[in-house]
């Protein structure tokens, strides 16, 4: 999507360079970096410091680490190692070790001097795929919204997200937000609540800074408000995006996803997420006794970042000295709260029978190869 | 309770010194600052800039104001100002127009010399009186977390908190917290989980720094993270204060405290609101039709302040320039998801009926005043 008028994409790459471009979302939304990214560790380390973050981008940044890993030593043991390192950095996001899979499944046969190219290619094959995926996604949301748009006959509709699941965690058009893009350039009004979700802030300082750059009218709230704005009619929708989708509908993602979904719930407000295949894990049935939820550095609670009066990127401590913090980074939010996902192959129920039906390949393929 | 060892109450005054000194919780937990206020002005600045905070210390706080408008000026016509301009810093607590309607009760009949000394002993009482109630409070929320640790076999009673209903937020004791100090202080084991509550950080700040000064054991989370906590078996009891509690039982407390309920109940987690009588509002039965919730500077949200590495108060700026903030600052939790009332009488049902039952002179007195 576009940056001051310009379009990018969140990850590209120059096999002939050796070089992997990325924008460093870390910087945002105060400085707008791209960051250069030479070898596998620098990869695993743009994963693992959130300089990438999302799902579906981190996968695309890791299969491209491995593609770096292939062009410096096409060894099976540097595909081996490079791929360990890689499925290291994060635990609960599933599209990683899909797409470390994937990888490695396709440049193993290869000759060690095809490995790198065939490596590059392949990555940027995964990168296209998600763009198709993620504007397919958003077509299929485009008339959930028109819908609601035409009963509130010209008032904006009022959509709620947490986190981003924005084209900044994707390569493009986000999964949660691609339904709201292609509503504003279908000319539907909307305007955005967005979570700032603590403990990073990625809805206070990503999503809205990729929606105000696309145009789309939005309010920063606090994670605590969403409830209170459902209670009072001032939310029509809510789309969330997800880590981890499993077989039986339950969706693991950003902590306190599963407070807006109850919210949503005890308002009868349609809560959907937006779900791409690749975010479904068929060997998982229960969400909340089988993912592992990733516990993070307790400064992430303790510390935040900004930008001073004077311009200034600086940390400041909230919490007194000697006050420890608990810092889960993901939540469960069960099926029965879920009205629906919107994947890449429509809209369908957050329920076992309902996805094995839309993805019968993926029921047949994964289940083997997991657990 | 404690700072460094010394006992401290968080407002107390002097009539003959025309000064009343407060605890400038603003400055907390990087600064222990002790602010003078000398006229109502500076009350009602006090109040309106959060200096102090909580229903209970609102109030007492504008019952000094009141006091310290008197003694400049004894005339019928500075104490409506004065009332007017204090009843104008706050528009969700109730105890600040409760405070204030006793304070010119008792005044008003006074000749003009006698008033301002009366006022002044009239807030103390009001102080004392705050002070019994959080102890009743307390003890009566006791047996709750007592049960539980029979139940635990000596493990820690882990218990939730949302916002600042500490002390800092009373004169002392506080209300959700005085059972905590009560069990601790009894020698049950205790953890306590303490919500961060963005967008003002009275979680993180004042009710971390005033547990970790008393010695218990907590850790600090982000508002997201509860309902992941509760899904794990983390929580044993939720305990939370109210600004204002209707005559059906519904609660308003500080934004986010609606999804922690939600949660609770999904979980089957007892969810606790110690609420004192004052915080009772008898004219209102319908607590998210009828309360009006405060919405406050976005500033709020878009800015954080905290302490940097080498030591200065520094305020950082999340948000990206253009994206705008809504801040709504309270939110209702419905009776429907309330376990029970820890109230000075005991704990009761938050229903009509229970709330009628146990504070009769209250719904005959107050009724015809309101609305």
């Amino acid at each position: 999507m576009r940056v001051d008028g310009t379009p990018y994409r969140t990850i590209w790459a120059s096999h002939d360079a050796g070089r992997v471009s990325i924008i460093d979302q870390t910087r945002l939304p105060h400085e707008f970096v791209v960051a250069e990214l030479a070898t596998p560790a620098e990869a695993a380390k743009a994963i693992k410091h959130m300089q990438v973050r999302g799902a579906p981008l981190i996968g695309v940044t890791a299969a491209y680490g491995l593609a770096l890993a292939l062009r410096a030593d096409p060894s099976d043991a540097s595909l081996e190692a490079a791929s360990a390192a890689l499925t290291a950095t994060r635990p609960t996001a599933v599209n990683l070790a899909w797409a470390l899979g994937q990888m490695r499944r396709r440049v193993a046969p290869l000759p060690f001097a095809d490995r790198a190219e065939a490596a590059f290619a392949y990555a940027g094959e995964l990168a296209d795929e998600d763009v198709a995926l993620c504007a397919a996604i958003g077509d299929h949301g485009l008339p959930l919204i028109r819908k609601i748009a035409e009963a509130k006959s010209g008032a904006p509709v009022n959509i709620l997200t947490h986190c981003n699941a924005g084209w900044l965690a994707m390569v493009d058009w986000g999964t949660a937000t691609s339904s709201m893009y292609k509503a504003h350039d279908a000319g539907i009004p909307l305007h955005v609540f967005v979570d700032e979700t603590r403990p990073r802030n990625q809805g206070a300082s990503l999503t809205a800074w990729e929606l105000g750059q696309h145009g789309i009218a939005h309010h920063v709230i606090v994670d605590n408000a969403g409830g209170h704005l459902m209670q009072h009619g001032e939310i029509d929708l809510v789309i969330v995006g997800t880590d981890r989708t499993t077989a039986t509908g339950d969706v693991c993602n950003k902590i306190g996803t599963y407070l807006k979904a109850l919210a949503a719930k005890d308002n009868d407000i349609p809560f959907f997420v937006a779900a791409p295949s690749p975010s479904i894990d068929f060997a998982i049935n229960d969400g909340v006794k089988d993912i592992p939820i990733e516990e993070r550095d307790e400064e992430e609670v303790a510390i935040m970042r900004g930008v001073t009066a004077d311009g200034r990127i600086e940390q400041v401590r909230l919490t007194p000295t000697g006050s420890p913090c608990a810092n889960p980074a993901f939540d469960v939010t069960p099926a029965r709260l879920i009205t629906g996902l919107i994947t890449e192959r429509g809209i369908i129920a957050a329920t076992r029978e309902a996805i094995a039906a839309a993805f019968p390949e993926r029921v047949l393929h994964t289940q083997p190869n997991r657990k």
